[in-house]
């Protein structure tokens, strides 16, 4: 069997939003995240293996290919036996407990892709995107989120409105905030994490009620900041260590 | 002025390790980095800038470039202003106090430049390389590390020899070991961060007197790992927090 024009074309379709939007489909590639995803609750619509491609999926939802023929469709520099397209999931329900992420204008895929790990890793109940944070299901983020897109409830939204509406206490990281190391930390809580360059939006920290800071070790002082996802990494590590 | 044929071979020449090392030269780009790396101990060789870009670099090691002349030279999708040669400074001596991170066999260029902002920003004396770790002065990580570069002493080892001599205590992160948040942490030490697909080498672990975990809170315990920067940010988080 080989791809048909019209898979072809669906295929290099999905590289952009608005056709995943309008198939409600997304793209996966390689063993390992093909697998991570047909073993979770999403959905399979097609797969595109080579021949030494083993699953359990049913033979009339599999195109088998050659290597010439992966090659074509795949984004991957080293295609790697397998691209799957997926259903995406209706938007999941409000998530009403434990700790929420919330991003303001995510730009970077392989940023956006390694807090969903984070989020995953540590049993983040949701995350809360503005909409004009990046698509998680980018193909960029989908191989940076290695299988953890399947594990976390993730929702766009109005995040002015969300945050305006919500009761649970509100944290951003900010230079002037309290040492994050001596500040008791809740259970419940909403931490937003903003944009790369210019962080959370002037609009949105003045609904914030709490900030705190990392505290910077370095003799000189001049870091200019930590990346979005290793600020993340440190910020749920310390929300999650003493539960 | 014009960029001469020979500036330019050069220029394209340092894009290759072996061209830095006989050269003992690095190109830095942007605004941003290349002030932060001007505003150091590091040595300018040239400067390629626009009329636009303003410093107090003596005018005959600048060269004055179009936009077009920049394009031509720039490794960035979106050049901007500036593009610095710069010495590659003399290795640094063995700094013998507090922590030092260890990279074994780091492939990723931005996961070594995020490394370098964190060892920067959490005060690590030195970062130690295995002679297999992407080279630092390699343009991505060079631009990943945003000035980080010109305040962490960087030197490469043979990881193996070195942790065998040194009677600092060792640190892994290992799934077995004991949970880091009920870890009391010294002061000095070495924490070592392995290869993204392999961790670190079976060599290595022998060598190591501590294993760490970081705990997993995900209900479904199937995220496989954390990013070694945001485990490395995890890690130096939990170092430093204490002192």
């Amino acid at each position: 069997m080989s791809i048909s024009k019209n898979q072809f074309k669906l295929i290099t379709s999905l590289s952009q939003k608005k056709y995943r939007q309008k198939h409600k489909l997304f793209i996966a590639e390689g063993i390992k995240v093909v697998q991570e995803i047909l073993n979770s609750s999403f959905e399979l619509e097609t797969l595109f293996c080579t021949d030494d491609f083993s699953s359990d999926v049913s033979e009339e939802k599999i195109v088998r290919v050659s290597e010439a023929d992966l090659k074509k469709i795949s984004n991957l520099k080293t295609p790697n036996k397998a691209l799957g397209i997926f259903k995406i999931p209706e938007n999941k329900r409000d998530v009403n407990k434990g700790l929420t992420v919330a991003l303001d204008a995510i730009n970077d895929p392989g940023n956006l892709g390694t807090i969903i790990r984070l989020c995953d890793w540590f049993g983040v109940s949701e995350l809360i995107c503005s909409t004009d944070t990046v698509d998680c299901y980018n193909q960029k983020v989908v191989q940076a989120s290695m299988g953890s897109l399947t594990r976390v409830s993730i929702r766009y939204v109005d995040l002015f409105k969300y945050l305006e509406e919500t009761p649970k206490p509100t944290f951003i990281a900010d230079m002037d905030g309290e040492n994050v190391y001596k500040t008791s930390l809740p259970e419940q809580g909403i931490l937003i994490m903003g944009n790369e360059a210019n962080g959370v939006s002037d609009e949105i920290k003045n609904l914030i009620t709490h900030k705190i800071s990392i505290p910077r070790f370095g003799e000189t002082q001049e870091t200019e900041s930590l990346n979005v996802a290793t600020a993340t990494a440190i910020l749920l590590s310390e929300f999650k260590r003493s539960y």
